[in-house]
C-alpha cells in the first residue's frame, strides 16, 4: 500500500484479512447449517457490505433506524434491527418497513399499539430474552410477560411473532473457551427450551444468537436457527484477549504519525487520540491501560511479527496518544515516521474514524459520513 | 424547547448557560488584562465560534490543520495549532499560513527545516514547555534544546519564535481550588523564568497557558500574556467535579429515549452508547463508574435541582446506556419517555455526537459533519 499518502491519523483496513474473517465464519456457518445474519455495526460500510454480499450474505442485522436505511438504500432487503424498538421512531420505522423484509425486537409490550397502528407491511417481531447478560431482555422464567406480549400482537396482523432473540454480551468477560463454550450451551438451553413451549402454538418460530466469541470460538453450534455476530469483520485486541481471534486476524490499524519522542521517559507521543480511537481500553495484568498495539509497516499493510515486544500505547487524550517503549524499541521511530496500531474495539474506532483507507488504497465509506444519521 | 421532534440520541445546547460561560471568562480575562485564545475543539462550531466572534474574540486556538481551515474559511484570521507540529502536513500548514496568522507550536527542532523551505508566509513559532504534565513539551532545563530550536529558527526568516506555550493537563487530577491554584503558580513561574531569560534577545515574546480549571478557579491570573482553555465554554461533570464550575453552568445535555426499564434491579435502558457519550467516565468514591448524570427537562431546556438525587448513567455499550435508580426515582419513566443527562466530558461527547440541537431548536453546525476531516 501507498502510506506516503497518509498525513494524519487514519484508519487502514485490510482487505485480505477482512475477507478471511468473512468467508471463515460463512462456511463454519454453511457446514453447520446455521443462517448468517451478520451484524453490520461494526463496519458500518456499503463497501464491506458488497463483501457479504460477494460472499453469499443475504440478509443482515444493525444497530439503529438510520443505520438500516443507509444499507437497505443499497439493496439489502432483509435486515433486523437488534436493538428494543424506540417507539418514538415509530414513523420512520413503518417507512422502513415499506422498503424491506423488516425484524424488529421487543423487550415488553408497551411500543405494540403505536407500532400496529402505523405499520402497513408486515414484519418480523423477535422477543428479547435476557440470556444471562442483564442488559435487556425478559428473563426466561418471565412467560406471563411473554405471554402478554403474544397477545397483544394477536390484535395487529402485521407484527409476526417470528422467535427469540439473544446476545450473550457476557461472553465478552470470558476468560477460557470452556467459559465461552458454557456461556453458549446455556444461552442455547434457554432459548431452545423457549423455542419448544411456544413452537406447538407459534409453528415456524426460530431461535437467533449473536456474539462473536461464541460463533469464533465454539465448535458446534447445535440446534440454533440463526447466528448474529458482527465484530469478527475485523475483530480486535479485546478478541485477541478472550481467545476469538489471533493478531495475524485483525483486520483494522489506525496509521498514526510520531510528532514528538522523550528519550528521558522512552515514550513518543503520535498524532492520534480518543477522538481516533475511542477511549475503550483493555486493563492488563500489572494494572496498565492499553490502547493499541504497535505492528510493523511493510509494502502489504503491517504485519504481527513480535508484536508482544513492540511499544504499547498507554494513554489517549483528545488527539495525544502517548507510546511506551523501552531500552530496545525507543530508537525504532522518530517524529515524522508513521506507525500502524491494532485497536483495542475495533466497532468503536470505526464509528469515532468514520471513514476507511483499504490496503489497496481505495478510500471506502462508512454509515458517519452520512450528515444526517 | 420543543423537544417533540427529537425521536433519537441528541445533543442539546443551552445557548444561555453558553454564552453565560462565554461571557464569564471574557471579563474576568478583560479584567485582569490578560488577551484570551479561546480553544475550540471543545465546540467545534461555527455556530459556537460567532457567539464568540460577538462577544468580542478576534484570536482562537484549535488542535489540528483541518480544524484551523474549518475556522478560517468562516473568517477566522488569527488562529494558533496548540499540537506539536506534524511534519507530514507541512504542505496544508503552508497553504493555511497563506490564509491567517498562523501560530504552531514546536517541541523539538526536527520539523523545522521542512517548515522553513515550504512556507511562504511568517507564522508564530511557540515552543512547547512541560509544566508538569509530562506529555508533550521540553523541560523548563533543557536550554540546549531551546537554543537549538532558535538556532534553527535563525535560519528561515518566515519562522517568528513568539514565545513559550504550555498546558497544564494535570491540573484535572487536582482535588482542590488550592491544588489547582499551585499547579497554575508553578506554571506560570515555569514560563516567566523563561521569559526573562529569553525576552532581551527576543523582545516582544509572550507566555501562553490554558486549561479550563485554572482559568475558572484561579482568581488572579498574575503576569501572563494569553490563556487559552476550551472547555469552559460547555464545562461539564468532570469539570464540575474537579470544582471549574457548577452543575448549573454545564451548558449541554444529552436526550435520550427510554427504551426498557427492568423493575427488578432498579434499571432503565436508554437509547445512547458510546457512540453518543463516548467512553469517558468518571470513577465514584464507591468505585462505581459514572458515565452521565440526569437532569429534568423543562420548557426551556432543563433544570438541574435534585441532580445528586437523579438516576445515574452506570454503563455503556455501543448503543445502550444502563441507568441505576432507586426505589424512589425508577417510576419516574417508562419506554419512550425522553431523558437529559449532564456528559462526562463534553468534548469528547460533542466530537462523536457530531452536530447540536439548541434549547432553541436549531440544530447547528460540528466541524465533524465536514466529511472531509
Amino acid at each position: 500500500m501507498r502510506t506516503n499518502t497518509i498525513t494524519q491519523p487514519t484508519l487502514v483496513l485490510d482487505e485480505h484479512r477482512c475477507l478471511a474473517n468473512i468467508l471463515r465464519m460463512r462456511d463454519k456457518a454453511k457446514q453447520q447449517n446455521v443462517q448468517l445474519r451478520p451484524h453490520f455495526k461494526t463496519h458500518q460500510s456499503l463497501t464491506v457490505g458488497n463483501w457479504f454480499r460477494e460472499a453469499g450474505t443475504d440478509r443482515i442485522t444493525v444497530s439503529s433506524v438510520g443505520m438500516a436505511f443507509y444499507f437497505a438504500e443499497d439493496g439489502w432487503d432483509d435486515i433486523t434491527i437488534a436493538f428494543p424498538v424506540n417507539v418514538l421512531q415509530v414513523d420512520e420505522i413503518a417507512e422502513l418497513a415499506a422498503k424491506v423484509k423488516l425484524g424488529l425486537v421487543l423487550v415488553d409490550d408497551s411500543p405494540i399499539d403505536a407500532l400496529g397502528k402505523k405499520l402497513e407491511h408486515e414484519v418480523s417481531i423477535w422477543i428479547k430474552i435476557d440470556v444471562g447478560t442483564h442488559r435487556t431482555g425478559l428473563a426466561p422464567d418471565q412467560t406471563n410477560e411473554i405471554d402478554k406480549i403474544l397477545d397483544q400482537l394477536k390484535k395487529y396482523p402485521e407484527l409476526h411473532f417470528a422467535g427469540f432473540i439473544g446476545h450473550a454480551g457476557h461472553s465478552y468477560q470470558a476468560k477460557s473457551v470452556t467459559e465461552v463454550q458454557r456461556t453458549y450451551d446455556v444461552s442455547l438451553s434457554i432459548l431452545l427450551d423457549l423455542k419448544k413451549k411456544y413452537l406447538n402454538t407459534y409453528p415456524g418460530i426460530q431461535i437467533s444468537l449473536g456474539d462473536t466469541p461464541a460463533s469464533s470460538m465454539v465448535s458446534n453450534f447445535g440446534p440454533i436457527d440463526e447466528l448474529r455476530p458482527g465484530n469478527y469483520v475485523f475483530y480486535d485486541l479485546m478478541q485477541e484477549e478472550i481467545g476469538s481471534c489471533s493478531m495475524n486476524d485483525i483486520a483494522v490499524a489506525m496509521a498514526c504519525p510520531v510528532v514528538a519522542v522523550h528519550p528521558d521517559r522512552k515514550q513518543w507521543i503520535i498524532y492520534g487520540g480518543g477522538i481516533h480511537f475511542s477511549k475503550d481500553f483493555l486493563l492488563l495484568a500489572d494494572g496498565r491501560k492499553c490502547f493499541g498495539r504497535m505492528v510493523n509497516q511493510n509494502a502489504a499493510g503491517w504485519s504481527v511479527d513480535n508484536v508482544q515486544q513492540n511499544p504499547m500505547l498507554i494513554s489517549l487524550s483528545q488527539e495525544h496518544g502517548i507510546v511506551q517503549c523501552d531500552d530496545h524499541n525507543f530508537n525504532q521511530c522518530k517524529p515524522g515516521d508513521l506507525t500502524f496500531w491494532l485497536p483495542v474495539h475495533s466497532c468503536l474506532t470505526a464509528d469515532v474514524m468514520g471513514a476507511y483507507v483499504t490496503t489497496h488504497d481505495l478510500a471506502i465509506d462508512h454509515y458517519r459520513q452520512r450528515l444526517n444519521r
